[in-house]
């Protein structure tokens, strides 16, 4: 006789979400998601890097932490604080460098020390979902902040601070992504950087600087990390390699004082990041950073141009954007009217898939006509292509253009 | 003139854990933690396997799970599903397989899935740390059941499950460590393994089979998994590439049906684990896996028995073990009396580390008088110095032997 079937169904726990749904792989036009180019991936230095690190380190592969602690694997670190020291004008010390699972995982453990329901946290009106989302499922306000061509604006900024202040609100912190802003491709300058540290230290609100985009500027004017400019201890910052390298790899840090490294420590129950990774990416970064990421950024850029191309080409005056000088998603503008949340569905059923602006602001309703286009992963060919049948789909549902 | 310092502490969330003490580097007598033997890492074949899973899959390092979805990489689930068929008895697919960061990812991922505060699970009454934190960190009360020389004991388990039903309360799992069992080393018997799952389809509850151990049998009856004879779907199982070949890189799985994985999958917020330890391991696995666990298990055997020899030396008739038949880990029972709590500083202070029974169990007072040697990591001379040290601090502090 066959066992009765045990419905799981009535063991889970409340308000679970529904089950993911089984993969059915990646569109054919894929600018969702954060991918790399496949073009770009270094395989033959990362075959040396990986016989490299495994004759020098393999050994500490049989204890936690490759005897290097709950930070995370020391050449890794060490490799970070040269790289922030050379390229973002930080002084740091390993000690204040925790390795994460991809940069996520920052923002969990940083949330998870720092927040609780009826908080409040400031953030850029339009920016990154991941970050929105896990603020949210804290219970939190969010306050969103518009951005200009530079940026988040600091005298609404400095308003919002002051009107929170009069109602006794200290946010918890103020989220920024200062350099190639995600998603509109801003790159805060100086001035305004020093601005939003003053502002932080008027008000004894951290600022939680996200710089996983920093390594793609290819042109113009790269400012110093807020970080970098902070004499005190006000700014948090988390950074990623999955923009630079591989977003597979799941690898990320934070930048905090020992006070908050210590108490995101004492939170996290993962035994640490998967060694391989930080071993493998550290040995290939030590030896081939600056030539690894000005490849990687031409090859970026001259996808952007092939983006930007099809979309004047097929959606004419009916788009607005703003080409970045880095980094890889566009942030595009259409019509009044246009709801690009309505337009996600059938986009896909062409093969097509793109970020609606709403989930890409905490404040949906004033993304409505916006959406954002990431254009790493696909070859140049596919972009043009996805872009003329986006054409298509849009003037097909909403007559645009 | 200097910025003013935040006071971080008066930003944190209510009832956060201390903050983690730095890291200061592993006691030169280190029984704890689960490390693995560092003789046994096969660092040459893991660089052969690093190339050549570089030069077949490296392109798909720059997309989010490596193309293969958010189980995990597809060829580490096929090693997984052709290991437990030949070794385990387990007819299973891999889209039944996800990959985690350790096999206690897998146990954070079931016990979000099924636990609410309030709820009851029931657990061998000496059992590893990690899990009953997790459980206690969800409010769940937990019902311990004695082990004798072949694991739980099926007559009170039975009973338990009698008495919470008249009292209305259906488990949300019964959760064991059938081989090699963790801290106490049995191995439960074919019949027993049966007798657990008739009780679990009699009840409705699911059994929470966690094998983390199971490679490293190397001697005697190994009967497979409960897992493969479950033709329903009671069972869910869990394993660790951490006992196997090396605890820092993160890598375990859960086999479930869909059901309760699509629902784990939505919990999960993580991107995947790791690429390169997933693409590098299941490359060298799938070439040298009965051979590394051959060479695995003799080394550990070796420990083993320089370890036991070491207590009879040093301790003589004031301890009682049950040398097992696998694994990495000694389960020793001092006098009635001996707290060995009180004894893990005055130990730690000689450089000794150990883990007193007390975190070992469901009810710290039944394991006051025990303790767990992890005995994979030191050498055997560490092992034979470290127990003779072991010794006189006991000797010293609470007169055995």
């Amino acid at each position: 006789m066959a066992a009765p079937t045990l419905d799981y169904a009535k063991l889970f726990a409340k308000d679970l979400p529904a089950g993911t749904q089984s993969w059915g792989g990646f569109p054919p036009y894929n600018f969702i998601g954060g991918h790399n180019n496949p073009d770009e991936i270094p395989v033959e230095d990362l075959v040396v890097s990986s016989a490299r690190a495994l004759r020098q380190e393999g050994r500490a592969l049989a204890t936690y932490n490759m005897n290097s602690g709950p930070l995370g694997y020391t050449g890794l670190r060490e490799f970070l604080v040269e790289k922030m020291a050379h390229y973002r004008g930080i002084q740091a010390s390993p000690e204040e460098v925790l390795i994460t699972s991809g940069s996520n995982h920052g923002i969990e453990l940083l949330n998870e020390v720092l927040l609780e329901p009826g908080d409040t946290v400031i953030m850029e009106q339009f920016t990154y979902q991941g970050s929105v989302s896990r603020v949210r499922k804290h219970k939190v306000n969010i306050v969103g902040i518009p951005l200009d061509a530079e940026g988040m604006r600091m005298d609404t900024l400095a308003s919002a601070l002051n009107t929170l202040r009069q109602r006794g609100v200290t946010p918890k912190y103020i989220y920024t992504i200062p350099t190639l802003q995600n998603p509109t491709g801003t790159i805060m300058p100086l001035a305004r950087r020093r601005e939003l540290l003053r502002l932080s230290q008027e008000y004894g609100v951290p600022i939680f600087e996200d710089e996983c985009y920093a390594d793609l500027v290819w042109e113009g004017e790269w400012p110093p990390a807020i970080r970098a400019l902070d004499t005190s201890n006000h700014v948090l910052h988390i950074g990623s390699f999955s923009k630079s390298l591989s977003p597979s790899m799941r690898l990320g840090y934070v930048l905090a004082p020992w006070e908050v490294l210590s108490r995101m420590l004492a939170c996290k129950t993962d035994s640490g990041t998967g060694a391989l990774g930080q071993l493998i990416v550290a040995d290939f970064f030590q030896n081939h950073y600056e030539e690894h990421m000005e490849r990687l950024r031409a090859s970026m850029r001259r996808k952007l141009e092939a983006l930007t191309a099809a979309l004047t080409t097929h959606f004419g005056s009916a788009v607005e954007f703003q080409a970045p000088r880095g980094g890889m998603f566009l942030w595009v503008k259409f019509p009044e009217g246009v709801d690009t949340m309505k337009l996600a569905a059938p986009a896909l059923k062409e093969g097509i898939a793109f970020n609606p602006g709403p989930e890409w602001a905490t404040d949906p309703d004033a993304a409505r006509n916006y959406l954002r286009l990431c254009y790493a992963l696909p070859s140049e060919q596919l972009i043009a292509e996805g872009v003329a049948k986006l054409a298509q789909v849009f003037h097909r549902e909403v007559g645009v253009p």
